[in-house]
């Protein structure tokens, strides 16, 4: 395992920016997490200081003894720069939580032992370490392939518990700091594109159905975050008295797909009913992003979700998923300032966010719009 | 006088688009109008239609005798398409009234015998018959040029006044339909081109001063227009009680190079504070243009503002002036339908408007953004 691995954001070899794979044009990606502790050990949030180092020692030299070692790059967060930490979650590989040594009903401790281990060069999987729970665990896949993650996690789960003991009751499963994870402790999600929702005005029926499910619609940043490029993260809230099995296949071949069907159909309506509306928004939106010199993130957020959409739909040419879902990632705030070299305020970053978003998108690179007619 | 000339809509040869001459970063063209009615003959709001269909034929074949044949081309517009006139209007040869056979406080007569006119190919001179008064004769420069204007139309004046017996008055001078006409019978006026007083919020300033002066300030189209594209028309009220020099002198010298100067003074004080959010303006307006799928007269003429203040500034590279004026020009609905060659609804004018602006703006064509830092 290395101690000195470098993530390459200068390319889109993350997962979960291919754009390819099952249902791509709505499902960016799936994921499945698990929450597992390590049997004996205080729970993160009542651990000492000490009893956190403990854990977080183990855990990383387990890993790097593990077979798992040679694909994985471990960052020890309490000692990383914050921009660095920011980047990882703008990456969906630590929670926003960890940025800052977040824990539920506690105050923000930056130097609180906690590390993560990434599997490179795809990101697939990431493992945090003294997050709300000792372990972590996540894999992630283009598309929809909850199936696919799952058997990935499932693997990885059993190499890790050969070499550490998890806590497990065998009355309630394997024991959990929050009690929503009780149970299989596992968590799907996915990563879903609905602008056609969003313009239609359907997004709210969405999240009511979602909420009678039990089911959680989140912005794509995680809790508390808004809709965001009209991504949003859909997943189970709680774990326990369902089986694994059944949380994976009622959303992996029920609610998903009928939610990426809804968006579908939303989509067909406004090509059939309103497509020059649609094709002006989506063009105008590429004008903007292609001639803008200042430009916050939730602005370039909106124009990127309707340049993905216009990619999905056909309505431009010469312009890929994975450069648009690339672009989403690269204009966040520690993406655009670890490119940059350099910290910068907040009006900075928007003039380096245009100048990054017009050298990707520039006339002769992409996306040239077909000839009027 | 040719009765079947053509004007050129698709090349921008008119006088007033050319974009040169003395301050043309903020005047885009100087014109003077005299008003004159034949003697022996009854106002044209009081006269029959037999009265007007004698003004008129006696007009134009004088006019047709006179050594301004050669150059002219003679429109009669009540037997003209009104989209013809309407396009004539929207070149600012003729009268808005005119398009319609308005006279004041009388209905709208379309077919009531009037005619235009037009020195080809620059239309620098248009002779109305049959607007308020039986002549309206105008002349019209590039820039700053009222001087050049008002000889060139006092020149005109004499040669006219050799075939007909204008309407004088000792003591009262030219005789004339509205009362703030009588006497020298002349208005002066110059289009001025205002965005960053607009912008900065000091164009209500100007409108109070030129008030003050007994000026008038109306929007590009004239009488009772808004203030489209930030194009603004600054008259002089009145003729009773100033002689034609001191007119001239004043506007010329003293009032239009004062607004030249404000208005200059507003744009350099955007330059030095605010050039980010000036040059982010200016693309994007080029970028919505480029792009744009659909686009209103209102919004259009608005980003054409912004680009003319950007190539004004040396904000755009490659873009001409008398481009951005050629399309202020061409998106205008009766060019837009001539373009064309058929009549349409509102909504396909705005998607032909979008088109054309995409065409003449399109990338690799005009306004190459320079390279990003």
């Amino acid at each position: 395992m290395s101690e000195h691995g470098r993530l390459d954001i200068h390319r889109a070899r993350t997962e979960w920016l291919r754009g390819d794979g099952a249902s791509c044009d709505v499902v960016l990606s799936s994921r499945v997490r698990l929450a597992r502790n390590i049997a004996g050990m205080p729970f993160v949030a009542h651990a000492s200081r000490s009893d956190r180092r403990q854990v977080l020692d183990l855990c990383r030299q387990r890993l790097l003894a593990s077979d798992l070692s040679e694909q994985l790059m471990w960052v020890s967060l309490h000692e990383a720069q914050p921009l660095d930490r920011t980047l990882l979650a703008e990456r969906n590989l630590i929670s926003k939580q960890m940025v800052r040594g977040l824990l539920p009903g506690q105050e923000a401790a930056p130097d609180a032992p906690r590390g993560v281990a990434i599997a490179l060069p795809d990101e697939r999987l990431s493992i945090m370490v003294n997050e709300e729970d000792h372990l972590r665990i996540q894999c992630i896949r283009t598309g929809l392939d909850l199936t696919g993650a799952f058997a990935h996690i499932d693997e990885i789960d059993d190499r890790i518990e050969r070499t550490i003991d998890y806590a497990y009751h065998p009355r309630f499963g394997y024991l959990t700091a929050c009690p929503t994870n009780v149970g299989t402790g596992v968590r799907f999600s996915v990563m879903l594109h609905l602008p056609a929702l969003r313009m239609t005005g359907e997004i709210e029926k969405v999240r009511h159905a979602a909420e009678d499910m039990s089911l959680a619609i989140r912005g794509w940043a995680g809790e508390g975050s808004e809709n965001t490029g009209d991504i949003f993260q859909l997943s189970n809230q709680t774990t326990l008295g369902k089986s694994e099995q059944d949380l994976l296949v009622e959303l992996h071949e029920q609610i998903v797909p009928r939610v990426v069907e809804y968006e579908r159909r939303a989509r067909r309506i406004l090509l059939e009913k309103r497509r020059t509306t649609l094709e002006d928004k989506v063009y105008r939106a590429l004008g903007v992003l292609r001639h803008a010199r200042v430009i916050s993130i939730e602005e370039a957020m909106t124009l990127l979700s309707l340049l993905r959409l216009g990619v999905v739909l056909g309505l431009l040419d010469g312009l890929a998923q994975q450069t648009v879902n690339h672009l989403m990632l690269l204009i966040q705030p520690a993406h655009l300032q670890r490119l940059r070299g350099q910290e910068m305020p907040q009006s900075a970053r928007r003039v380096a966010r245009a100048e990054l978003l017009r050298t990707h998108l520039g006339e002769g690179r992409h996306a040239e719009p077909p000839d009027p007619a």
